[in-house]
């Protein structure tokens, strides 16, 4: 058993799913190791959040902490856990349900190896054509409007990359496909105001930092100045780039302390 | 039977779909009065282009003709098939597989009666809190990236209104949630140019009004200077705003004039 669709055994939803019309739905993607998942916290605080916004009652932890239990079961080792939650069937079109009822989706996944790997040797990057969007109510929040970073995924197959930078609407850096943004100027450490999605991985770093993570842009035009670049999030971990548009890019002190410090305090047995 | 899957009849899709996941997909909702669809070659066209900037094959025309005909079989009178192409199954996150296939469903709906009423009476409006994202590489398609008009539906609810205007980046009038605009101003119509969804109803007014049909956009300060505002879309054809945010707006000449053209036009014998 892979899926519990509201806490049943099924890999099938109903085609009328909201989630599925409109992508009306916020989600986790959640690392485990042996069973353990040291940023849940971070994670079910966010899908609170997202929840809210679309007017969705707010999940019961304790359920899913129960559910996923059940779907690691005697898993030893590494696994991811996908946490969807929808606005459920029901409604004219657009307009939601007067009471919509939620529906719950948890998948649980092998391990992502490639992006282990990537932790090791590095990220090729391509600087995307597709710009973020400008911020707005939906802004921070993991919602299920995922439109944009597969259309750069697949910018990235096309051109042999592993991981695409996207601009904002400025023209600065503001985030990768599937993490946030680290840039690395000598010893300062910054990351870009109001990133699309606000990462539980550089939350934990913000807060585990403090005062030496800036907030700051770089604009393209300023890529080549930096001297590290790294893309974290909650699974993958931190991932240094190591080439942009196809040109080698340095990799340096800054990354792999940081890697250090995320594998020591986050996965001290891992 | 109302729900086709991959030419099956079936209502429950698997969950690892891309468009449940990201919302990867495209659709159209297209009207069918006794089995015949005046609009079908433009929203087969809109699939198309939307199908192919999201790397997807493009839906054979005869074949999906042949699956909505199953799906009305006996059907008399009014109905709405939404045909939504997804993504697919497979993939890492949100790097699509290497070669996609996609996902067909077909849903057949009973014909939304209340629209029918607002299209007599008129709809009240507010102005939606919710801004218009950017333009893009999606402007102008039916993608299911639609989190923002679901949010500007439940402020509708909330607010007692039935519809919304939705300002774009500029705070020019852009769109309704489901319909495009025609700001009239004396004998002049208008309408936004790029708009978010290039609406096929919209296209076919175009096409028949010729120049008299205006590209031009109007600041939310200039709409109380408006003499009508119609919104339009395939299914629900020209509805007059009556009332902005609980103030009456007047109807006019230029609406029923329209309305007559769509109706008698395009649905002689409705």
């Amino acid at each position: 058993m892979s899926t519990l669709i509201d806490g049943q055994a099924s890999d099938h939803l109903p085609a009328n799913d909201r989630g599925l019309l409109f992508g009306e739905s916020v989600f986790e993607t959640i690392a485990f190791h042996d069973g353990r998942a040291p940023l849940w916290v971070r994670h079910i605080e966010r899908l609170g959040k997202g929840a809210a916004t679309l007017g969705l009652a707010p999940p019961e932890a304790d359920l899913l902490e129960q559910e996923c239990r059940c779907l690691l079961s005697e898993l030893v080792g590494q696994a991811v856990i996908r946490i969807t939650l929808t606005a459920g069937s029901g409604g004219h079109g657009y307009w939601p349900a007067e009471r919509p009822t939620s529906r719950r989706i948890l998948q649980r996944r092998d391990w992502p190896m490639h992006l282990e790997q990537q932790r090791l040797d590095g990220v090729s990057v391509i600087i995307s054509t597709h710009a973020l969007g400008g911020a707005g109510p939906l802004t921070g929040l993991k919602h299920g409007n995922r439109l944009l970073q597969t259309l750069a995924a697949r910018e990235c197959l096309q051109r042999g990359a592993e991981e695409a930078l996207l601009l904002d609407q400025q023209g600065q850096l503001g985030e990768a496909i599937s993490s946030n943004l680290l840039l690395v100027s000598g010893s300062r450490i910054m990351t870009p105001a109001r990133p699309d999605v606000a990462g539980v991985g550089l939350a934990w770093l913000s807060d585990r930092l403090g005062d030496a993570l800036e907030i700051g842009s770089v604009g393209m035009d300023r890529l080549a100045t930096l001297s590290e670049v790294l893309v974290i999030n909650s699974v993958a971990g931190i991932r240094p780039v190591v080439a942009v548009e196809g040109q080698p890019f340095p990799r340096g002190p800054v990354g792999r302390r940081l890697q250090s410090i995320w594998h020591e305090e986050l996965f001290p047995c891992a």
